[in-house]
């Protein structure tokens, strides 16, 4: 951040005052943006159709480049006042000097979740609403201290994902007491899904029996294997155990064992896993009436069968070998030949279906209820330069800072997105590009 | 060769001498070994077994450790008087220099077929007797004046192969005007598989009407994924379009586009691949009686998959790219990940099945025929060092040059197997390891 010293003491100056002029206005405000990634430009295109909220973004990431072209793109085509700035998101004080200078309204993390806890710390030091789209997860997962914290909690809990939700949750009271909220996980899986939890018991039911939630990306790049993102978390997915919570409690099962095929509207007939997934963890505690919550992600047979194959002949491998004088990392080799994940969006065509069944109770009587969003790859595209599933995250994230800034989610604490009111919420999304759809009478998953 | 001078010279002499003394006899024999690898390791095993024929051997490759260590381990067991000598095959007046001091009876080349053609002329100049176990192809096949052969004959014959057997067939009539034979392709596919063709004419049919040669390995090296030999030339097997011989001409086929199972004898259930193999080639010639020769591999799906992704991401790939500023081929790498082929021969248990299924006419009536070989991994392992795959290549070679030596294949010229008495031959296997197993009532392959 050197380069940008002299800018911030300056900004700092400038913001002051600026602030002191904006104190009288409700709705607009300024909010510093985390990331500039897929989601990311995403959720910053979003922001900038939405002036009347978000009057003043800044967008910050570890490339000041890619956040400079992004401003320079959308800055002629919105009345949002757009800044840019080099960050170290990891980095608490750099983070605690930028938001002492920029002064926002509130912090929107849309870059790795590594950083979720020091962003948070961060803006509880200077009282900053904070929104997220994927649980903490710490960036080495090998470190001795987690690695305990790990082992025991996979053991008493039973599910094995390197994210969970209490190291957040910690802040609950130190957010209330500072009378900001915080958002957790609110992109569309975590996020979208939750608040369709909401919504369903809201206006659909007395009581929720089962609940489904179905990721499916029908998305074809054209190329014979790629990954959307890094292959590394993809692995991650395939190969770690998946675990659905029943009864209270979470049950193990063997990676990608639990298979089903469904017929997605808009999509077609395809193969889906039982996965592991976050917003099972805080919808598990927050609806108990709930006897069981199960999360199915589709891959393509062809997709897990290229995963299978390069694992198999040491293509995965996060451990370097050394070939012929020089260390190699075999996954990091691979990331080199593969498409690069920026590349694909032009060329992702299809679709993606993301939703919840539910079975329950209404008045006395049984009852299914399908709430669901589909999006197009290409649509995605072309308005915002990314594909549906950054897309699908992003517009939700901006939804999200939209509930908190306009005061419609105002609950000082740390929360994830059930616990808010879901109608202006899924309202907004039905406006701003994720509309919903819904049946009555869904296939149910067996 | 540099260290070998002086050696080589004072053996001229001593080998002059030691010729004189030597000539009265008829079948003992000194021959001179090209290779030191799994099949030349399987070929100078059974050679050491037969030192009434094979008095004395040189074992000659560009790995003279590997000589020294093989002939440290047999020397003990045989009386075949064992020497080394470290020889780059590829370069002529070296060879000549080598045959020129040790004086052999015979060359049997179980090297790298890039170097046939050196090879034969050598034999040429010094008058030795010639064998080798695969048809010629050049090292590097996109040399441009190879090329254009190569484009050339592939639109004339049909078939796509980097191997053909006219240039070494361009050595007929040298060979029988130097009164010395030359023998093609005497390992197993090719080899026994075309003195089992003579046989089958000679024994068992008046006029045969189609032949499928099968090619089963059942092998199994417990390992997901690793190739028993260069994973380069296994994928030019299993990219390369197929063809077969019809009608006197060659049918070309997509890779692997025409695919059977069949119920091997001591393997069991297997799928099976159409390829082009150079047998056909001769054999068309030979026999042109013959309506269809058809060439069967075995290949598993799950290698097939395997090799199929690999490809998919690059893997495969011979061409260099720049990674992190190190040139860096994929397929050279992916060699370092996978398991060293010479470390699968005390692992690879089951076995192979190769043979040979005929239809024709025997006294006005139709007939079926079958004859094959079943070999052990471990049993080949255990008596050699080296593997079935191996073994069932390096015995027809010891056996070959066996007829030779003892003048039961006499004729003067460039031969391809069949062209000789298959009786003695089809003994000697019997005999010495590659028991031969017949069917009346084999099933058809469709």
């Amino acid at each position: 951040m050197s380069e940008h010293g002299c800018e911030l003491r300056f900004r700092a100056l400038f913001y002051g005052l600026l602030r002191i002029r904006r104190k009288g206005r409700k709705t607009m405000a300024r909010v510093l943006i985390i990331g500039c990634g897929g989601v990311a430009t995403v959720g910053i295109v979003k922001c900038t159709q939405h002036p009347e909220v978000f009057e003043e973004i800044c967008i910050a990431s570890r490339t000041l480049s890619k956040c400079d072209a992004l401003k320079e793109r959308l800055q002629p085509t919105t009345k949002t006042k757009i800044t840019t700035c080099k960050i170290d998101a990891g980095n608490l004080e750099e983070v605690v000097a930028l938001m002492k200078s920029y002064k926002p309204d509130m912090l929107i993390h849309m870059g790795m979740p590594y950083h979720n806890l020091v962003l948070m710390e961060a803006c509880l030091r200077c009282k900053v609403h904070y929104l997220d789209t994927a649980a903490y997860e710490p960036e080495d997962v090998n470190e001795p201290e987690f690695r305990k914290y790990y082992d025991n909690r996979c053991k008493e809990k039973g599910f094995y994902a390197y994210f969970d939700y209490p190291f957040q949750w910690a802040y609950r009271k130190k957010f209330e007491e500072a009378g900001i909220v915080g958002v957790l996980g609110c992109g569309f899986d975590p996020g979208v899904t939750q608040a369709y939890v909401a919504y369903a018991k809201k206006h659909e039911f007395d009581t929720i029996d089962t609940l489904d939630i179905l990721d499916c990306n029908g998305g074809d790049h054209g190329y014979k294997f790629a990954t959307n993102f890094n292959p590394e978390i993809n692995l991650r997915e395939v190969s770690s155990p998946g675990a659905y919570w029943e009864d209270h409690k979470w049950h193990r099962v063997e990676p990608m064992s639990i298979h089903r095929t469904y017929d997605f509207d808009g999509v077609g007939v395809k193969d889906m896993y039982l996965l592991h997934h976050e917003e099972i963890e805080s919808l598990g505690l927050n609806y108990p009436e709930i006897k069981r919550i199960r999360f199915f992600m589709t891959f393509g047979q062809s997709y897990l069968d290229h995963m299978r194959c390069l694992e198999d002949v040491g293509m995965l491998s996060p451990k370097a070998i050394n070939y012929n004088g020089v260390e190699i990392v075999p996954i990091q080799f691979l990331k080199a030949l593969l498409p690069d994940p920026a590349t694909l969006g032009p060329r992702t065509h299809g679709r993606t279906n993301i939703g919840c069944i539910f079975t329950g109770k209404k008045d006395g009587k049984e009852k299914k209820y399908y709430i669901y969003n589909v999006s197009d790859h290409q649509e995605a595209y072309k308005e915002t330069g990314a594909q549906a599933i950054s897309y699908t995250t992003g517009v939700p994230a901006m939804c999200g800072a939209m509930m908190v800034l306009t005061g419609k989610w105002n609950t000082p604490g740390v929360h994830n997105v059930e616990e808010f009111n879901p109608d202006p919420f899924i309202d907004a999304l039905n406006k701003y590009g994720l509309p919903t759809r819904e049946s009555y009478d869904p296939v149910l998953v067996d």
